[in-house]
């Protein structure tokens, strides 16, 4: 089966191991040899559960994250957190500071692109708080209007004692992302942040989630991910909360915090090992496959040291069309994606035969978001060195054959 | 890998048809010839937005629903559900009645086991309103505290104009459901409810769900089921909403309602056809092969007769164990559920000498809630009739030894 498999640079949902998929399938109809398929074991079985603390166990050790933090897993993708992570801050704020006024509680929001913006929209939506947002990096873009950049340091204006402080590590949409180094200009400015407190930083981490080691990890509040770029298929979200941010939400709400549903209170999570109700199993038993498998491989250090050659090389290339006018990166330097690289192709219906040219050659998925339209290579942990030269060669070969008809 | 597989009669996640599993375990590593794998396409692929608009299809024609009901999908399960209804419909019921107060906004629930008792607890919760009990199964049981029958028509109070009418169908912990009968005393009291108004009628359906049509669907408001029963694996939640429930969640948040996660509102499922954010790709893609064998079987009527069947024999083999006094119903006359059989072994270690005994012939999940003990068999869909006997074969040969000892 696993020969007929094409190469898919999508996105997410997005490619997987097909040595983890092999044994997943295997799985399906009896899990661990209990004669029972994972999809049908009951998830209060001493066989999952020891299955879900193997997982905390991998992320734990891979990601080294220390004691102060829970691992908890949850439904709902990134968009549920972007609710959920306001409600359960806004109920931490409330029972530290109870008095208050609606707009003297403030979040901060970092915009550098689609989804930090949508995060932030959804803090209007349900906070009854004041929404700052910090920076919006489109003030800095080459156009005015694009998430193209990463905002100098001197541009963040933070508010003091913030119910929450939020950014998106990586952008998929517009492939931009911080730089994980602190001496770089598009580094997140962790050092404007008052380390005096317990900082109430929020990450949306979901597409770069497992692909190197998250800097600052320990000053972190929330970070969250959805599992369907490096690490499994959708429907499963992994957070890593601070334990101060899991708060008595009934205790805040009689306060005159807005209610939170049960299942998006972190409290509620935390009190039963993630287990308050059905979990999604089939998800959460692929991602344990592809985390062993991650393990195995050398961990992070091994995928650290792979996905940035994979994107220098694929930067290179773009950087090559550029070169005879055939391609043209989107990002601005220092603020380029490791896991989705963004570029248009120039000329008439030139993304069109690329992206055609490429389906020929069995590799999927790199036609851009619909809302920015381009080419994306999405290049999650999935994606081999090998499978990464194997696109390049064909990029080569595109700019080549461009440029001989437009020279 | 299917001659090793046991037979499951867990409540949930269940058994499913090994036959679906094994197609699933193929379409993980190439879905229906695209060369990627199911988990890992992406959602708005023309490949997988067909795949859910078929899998609406085949719940629609089975069950019968019509163009004034939407079918949604989601995450989360039934207990998110528990608060999105309330979200919701309140509302609702804010935009029909802006001046109320919350004391005059009324929700009625309708107890009958422990599912519908948290629901009516979140609804507390959430709600800002008034939670009326409209009949509590519990007073009717014979021992004062058990949820073991289903109460008589007389006994339910419900509130005029109430913001929703709630009840759970099936209850998969205590073993109590609902005649589908309306001449039943067992039955739902339909005929007492105001057929004027469009009825915020809400149901759970999780463990019942596609074992037998409906009854009186198109009154309802919100019908809800997590996937994890008889159609698919967990992390699927399947929702049937009458279209005057979707409504605009943000007006009614500025005329005082509490203001809804964007992912808990059914007009964000609706407006993106279920595809707002990454849905849980996989467990929709089992739920569809279910449906499909299900449909190929011979659809609703021919689960709804095997389904009585199974549980006849199961309920005839527990009062023959009754009258040699080895075992004991736990449910009163009529309220008994096709899904989930439970009753009493009776003697010192005899229940654990029941598990036992069934795990040496293979048949595993046998146990009952931890909240409730005794024993509790789960017919599910993808439990054959022969499955069944041959758990009945083992519950005689069990009665017998034990009679054969007590004697």
């Amino acid at each position: 089966m696993a020969s007929s498999r094409v190469l898919n640079f999508g996105a997410g949902p997005s490619a997987l191991p097909a040595s983890v998929l092999e044994k997943a399938a295997e799985g399906l109809l009896n899990f661990n040899g209990t004669g029972i398929g994972i999809a049908e074991i009951s998830h209060r079985s001493k066989e999952f559960t020891a299955f879900v603390a193997n997982l905390e166990f991998l992320i734990r050790t891979q990601l080294d994250v220390p004691p102060t933090h829970a691992i908890l897993f949850t439904q709902g993708g990134g968009s549920a957190q972007f609710s959920a992570t306001v409600l359960n801050l806004l109920a931490r704020h409330r029972l530290l500071h109870p008095h208050l006024s609606d707009d003297e509680r403030v979040m901060d929001y970092v915009v550098t692109g689609s989804w930090s913006e949508k995060a932030a929209e959804e803090a209007k939506r349900m906070g009854g708080s004041r929404v700052n947002v910090a920076v919006d990096s489109r003030k800095y873009s080459k156009d005015g209007k694009s998430f193209d950049n990463i905002p100098p340091h001197t541009e963040y204006a933070f508010s003091p004692d913030p119910a929450l402080i939020y950014y998106c590590e990586n952008e998929t949409v517009d492939g931009v992302e911080f730089s994980h180094k602190d001496a770089d200009a598009t580094s997140f400015p962790y050092h404007l942040l008052d380390k005096g407190a317990l900082l109430p930083l929020v990450a949306d981490y979901s597409s770069s989630f497992m692909c190197r080691p998250i800097p600052h990890l320990s000053d972190h509040a929330v970070i969250f991910a959805g599992a369907q770029k490096n690490i499994g298929p959708a429907g499963l979200t992994i957070l890593i909360v601070r334990q101060d941010c899991i708060v008595d939400v009934d205790a805040a709400a009689q306060l005159g915090a807005t209610p939170i549903p049960l299942t998006m209170s972190y409290k509620t999570l935390f009190d039963s090992k993630s287990l308050y109700n059905t979990p999604s199993v089939l998800p959460i038993y692929i991602a344990g496959l592809v985390l062993e498998h991650l393990a195995e491989l050398g961990g992070l250090k091994y995928y650290e040291q792979t996905n940035r050659k994979k994107a220098e090389k694929v930067y290179e290339a773009v950087r090559k069309g550029e070169e005879k006018a055939v391609l043209q990166r989107k990002v601005q330097d220092g603020a380029g994606s490791w896991m989705n690289v963004v570029f248009s192709v120039l000329g008439d219906g030139a993304e069109q035969r690329f992206i055609e040219g490429a389906e020929k050659e069995d590799m999927k998925g790199l036609k851009g978001h619909r809302s920015v339209g381009g080419i994306r290579v999405s290049l999650y942990n999935a994606i081999t060195e090998a499978d990464t030269d194997k696109l390049i060669g064909y990029i080569e070969k595109f700019v080549l054959a461009e440029s001989n008809t437009t020279s």
